[in-house]
């Protein structure tokens, strides 16, 4: 049944063979990659005035323009030196691998926790602030904004489960899309205002203070949010059809061209339209102002949404795949580094939809509640992975190194600033539990790397242990323990199964009372059978107990070494209702019993036939039997 | 941990021998099993102008006494009729038992799943009624209505979890004190009365219309739900102390004369009071009429709270022990016919909780919303019970059997024409939901019985099983399979147990990759072991699949009638999170693999060490061993 529903969900297994053609080129790894860059104009620019309006007034709208030259002047700074990253890693640059291959161990971890936590929130706000974009084209829905948003992560996550492939082409086409409206957006805007169209005033409640340099730094932090998406795409590279690191540049290029239009491009025309953003989403305000309530309004406002939702989906693609990653190197559990049947990284998409969809609920979808804790972890990871470039080229040298390391350098430097500057203004907002976050995932990932050491190293075969690969000559001494509750065909195939494998058998029951021993000796008799039935009596109704008190005891005699097989059946009911008739104590006693060390719990099926396939045999009416039984 | 916290909560294991002397005798029994119906006393009068007020207006209070006397009626006729049955089944008489003794299976199973809806009733209508005389009296904690409810039912949960004896010490009292705070109240508001006080007009805002029969009879059927203590008494025989059946009739008595002094008392007083039932609990309202806000008005109140409370532990005495016999008589899944470690039976305490508090929730804990659903099941099985006595004495005849019989047969009658008042008057109210209710249940109590017959039947042993029997001579043909990913001390220890239960044993792989396959085979030739080493390629990552395909191939030549046995290595972790960082793969393995007929599937277990003392052995520090793995 529910082997049913999933297939219907995420459809049937597909082959390893089919991954190589899972791939994709520009066309779209563009889409697909920079949605989550391209998507934040929907809400950066709205969150830079958020943080200014209400301290300086109607004084924001004039400070935009230099913010977004700074957060673009940042964009292309990283753009030139993550080109330089997805030339030495072929494989997929994340800040993981290239801290980690530069830096250390520590700084990978500390990068691969930054990202993690920031692929969270990339479909935590993503989401909300998609959802903000159609509930102020669409009222209505306003009061369903959190089922809205809940519903999307749901999808998200079962398209991804299905697979890659699908995922571009349900992913590309919108993005495309959202570009044409955006810049059908500015240059009509800028048209309307060359034809001598003069917006209205806008009302904004706030009165005017002077700009300190705190509020514009807050607001920068505020806009950086903007910058997220670059790392997809260096560390999606091993995505792309070959040549892949060529197609990976192609479109971090492309993808900072189309930021610098867009986002310049609405951010200017912002300064002039001057839409108050307390009243929703600001790029639909714009094209209201802009085309009125026509086809092009809702062709924004629809892009807008869609685009978002998808750029969620960077992080669908990206968070699974650094996991995976860190899975591989045993810094996370071995699990998350293993396909599903779709050949998606299941798990890390389950892991993402969980915690992103319980971000949204806490924070009940606000994005201005969520852009406190963006961003910095990003910039973590930003700045680790382009000092570990810097290390790279001072230690390896090459072909005009100097400049190469001046790129890295300078890129690590600028992100490093970042940091301090997002850490200081949006400590309060949310930013303290990223930096206490982080910390305590480090800490947990070096837990866990360890115990995976410690368990290879009990595990390696060194050539000391000669005895023990010696198995033809050096097998263990097996005895049977048979538990029984009454003597039944199951009970009988048990006793077969253990003389089958041993000589050395017991049967063994625990009896309430005295006179349930008897009754079960007497039956015993009728076995034409050697092997010796111990009965001891539990005054708890407890098997476990009972029974490694007996292996210890001196009368079973235990030797060091022996294994002590314990068979416990089984029933397998046909019917899923039938299951819950039977005890699942056989489940508990086998856990209980595994924690010894020296005993094997071998379970038996025994598969039950059809009831009413029975009950015909007894050629009786069913009504009859029940009333007899 | 999980174990600790129940330890503290529900206490230490008790041993079978404690059991006797968690009985109870009148003192205790009294009040432990009277709840139940006194409290009713908090609700049903009430209820009954409720169902009255709105259609006649003030005239409602006129008919509450007429209405009151014929209930009392009604309870004495039932008082005299379970004498006789506890006479008749010391064991236990309840409406089950007795209905299935004498009228066969299916009117037993009505009569079981009819109570079962009404323990759980009883509870959802107790606690519901009970929280309300405390917001009436404390009406700053109305807000939290719905919170304090379930807190109440998680409460009575872990109480009787702890087991019987501690329940009648904690439940005994305030029932005793209820009684005291009842009849003072009568006392003092008629003496008040008798010394000129008169009672202030009633502020009811709905008109004056002729009361009519079918008003009455609705009316009737809320008030009967002050009757659905008596079975109680009658099922819990066995929980009395010697002589049982004795002690069990005196309860019977003195509740019912307690009742008609309680409810009697109440009902009269209320026609001279007149209180509106609308503005909150009636008991607590009249008395602040009678003693003003004074102690003894948070008595009344906080009695009445307590015992309606303590009443939902009526059920939770009841329904586990009702559940428990149709468990033993397997209508029911057998799992509920077992005590816990305390000797109550926890599975059917969990489920009272967990559905009743499932009602309070649908309901909203509205008294007057779910006594549509109330009564109706009870008064099914007082029928059903009374119809068996009757024709019980047909049969069996003895002393004066025509009078007995006719005691009963007019207590069925009786309460055969209640049921059909209730079904009638109440059906659009909720009794619907209960005869829908009624007749699933049935079926599926039916379903569930012919499972396990046709499951006895599958395993029972007859003279035709001689060749079964013979397991010294019939031992099967013991072929073992060991599933290897890699060499390793854990597959090296399956391998040599393989080899120690069997001659035919082969080490199967599924590699993902040709590579990965010979790199296998390669340190296999390392093992002095003629085991062969069969590998497979599987396009889908899975094991299973291409096991069961193997041995379903020709290369296998599977005989029917071999055991084939699967080892499959277990690690076992000494910290919870490192169990995390373990697949879980082997539990699923299991789970599949089980569902073949001739596979046994065997887990041994490998412990693993300390990571801690592990790394030690390194001799390097912490920091070294990450840095190089």
């Amino acid at each position: 049944m529910l082997e049913k529903i999933k297939r219907v969900l995420i459809g049937q297994p597909l082959p390893n063979e089919v991954e190589k053609s899972e791939k994709y080129g520009v066309l779209w790894g563009l889409p697909i990659l920079s949605s989550d860059a391209i998507s934040s104009i929907g809400y950066a620019g709205q969150e830079m005035l958020y943080a200014l309006l209400p301290a300086v007034g109607i004084l924001a709208f004039e400070k935009i323009p230099i913010l977004s030259l700074a957060i673009i002047v940042l964009l292309f700074i990283l753009m030139i030196s993550y080109s330089q990253t997805i030339d030495n890693y072929p494989n997929g640059g994340g800040a993981f691998i290239v801290a980690k291959d530069n830096l250390g161990v520590l700084a990978g971890i500390i990068a691969g926790a930054a990202l993690s936590v920031d692929y969270i929130l990339t479909v935590a706000v993503s989401i909300s602030s998609g959802v903000d974009q159609i509930v102020t084209a669409i009222s209505v829905l306003r009061p369903y904004k959190l089922e809205i948003c809940l519903l999307l992560v749901l999808l998200l996550m079962i398209g991804n489960l299905r697979g890659i492939r699908e995922s571009s082409r349900i992913f590309g086409i919108p993005a495309y899309a959202f570009m044409l409206a955006i810049v059908s957006l500015i240059i009509a805007g800028f048209f309307k205002l060359k034809t001598g169209y003069i917006p209205p005033e806008p009302k904004i409640n706030y009165p005017i203070h002077p700009v300190t340099m705190i509020l514009l730094l807050k607001a920068f932090g505020s806009g950086c949010t903007a910058l997220t998406g670059v790392e997809a795409v260096a560390n999606a590279v091993p995505n792309f059809k070959e040549p892949a690191t060529k197609h990976a540049k192609m479109v971090l290029m492309l993808l900072s061209l189309i930021i610098f239009i867009l986002f310049g491009g609405t951010s200017l025309l912002a300064t002039y339209y001057r839409v108050n953003p307390e009243k929703g989403a600001m790029l639909v305000l714009m094209a209201q102002e802009v085309f009125g309530k026509t086809f092009m309004y809702y062709f924004v406002a629809a892009t807008t949404f869609i685009i978002l939702v998808f750029a969620a989906n960077t992080a669908f693609a990206g968070f699974p795949m650094l996991v995976a990653v860190m899975a591989k190197e045993e810094f996370v559990p071995r699990q998350l580094s293993m396909k599903g049947d779709r050949l998606s990284y299941s798990n890390g998409i389950i892991i993402l939809s969980l915690i992103s969809a319980l971000l949204i609920v806490i924070f009940k979808g606000n994005v201005s509640a969520l852009i406190g804790l963006y961003a910095i972890g990003v910039f973590i990871s930003f700045t680790l992975s382009q000092s570990g470039m810097f290390v790279r080229w001072l230690k390896h040298k090459g072909n005009s190194w100097h400049i190469k390391a001046f790129i890295n350098g300078f890129g690590a430097l600028t992100t490093f600033v970042v940091v301090i500057i997002i850490a200081i203004t949006k400590f309060k907002e949310g930013a303290w539990i990223v930096v206490l976050l982080i910390p305590v995932l480090v800490l947990a990932m070096v837990k866990v790397k360890l115990h995976y050491i410690a368990v290879a190293d009990q595990l390696r075969i060194t050539p000391a242990d000669k005895e023990l690969l010696d198995i033809e000559h050096n097998i263990y001494r097996n005895r049977v323990i048979v538990p029984i509750e009454s003597l039944n065909k199951a009970s009988v195939r048990a006793l077969r199964f253990a003389r089958t494998i041993s000589d050395n058998v017991i049967a063994f029951n625990v009896s309430i009372s005295e006179e349930q021993a008897k009754k079960l000796q007497e039956r015993y008799k009728m076995l034409n059978c050697s092997i010796p039935l111990v009965i001891r009596y539990s005054p708890y109704r407890k098997i476990i107990e009972p029974l490694l008190e007996y292996i210890k005891s001196e009368e079973y005699n235990y030797q060091k070494g022996d294994i002590i097989t314990v068979i416990i059946p089984k029933f397998t009911a046909p019917k899923w209702w039938q299951k819950l008739l039977h005890n699942h104590t056989w489940l508990f006693i086998e856990k209980e019993l595994l924690k010894e060390k020296h005993i094997v719990v071998s379970v038996m099926p025994l598969q039950l036939k059809d009831d009413e396939i029975v009950l015909k045999n007894k050629k009786q009416s069913l009504w009859n039997v029940l009333e007899k039984d």
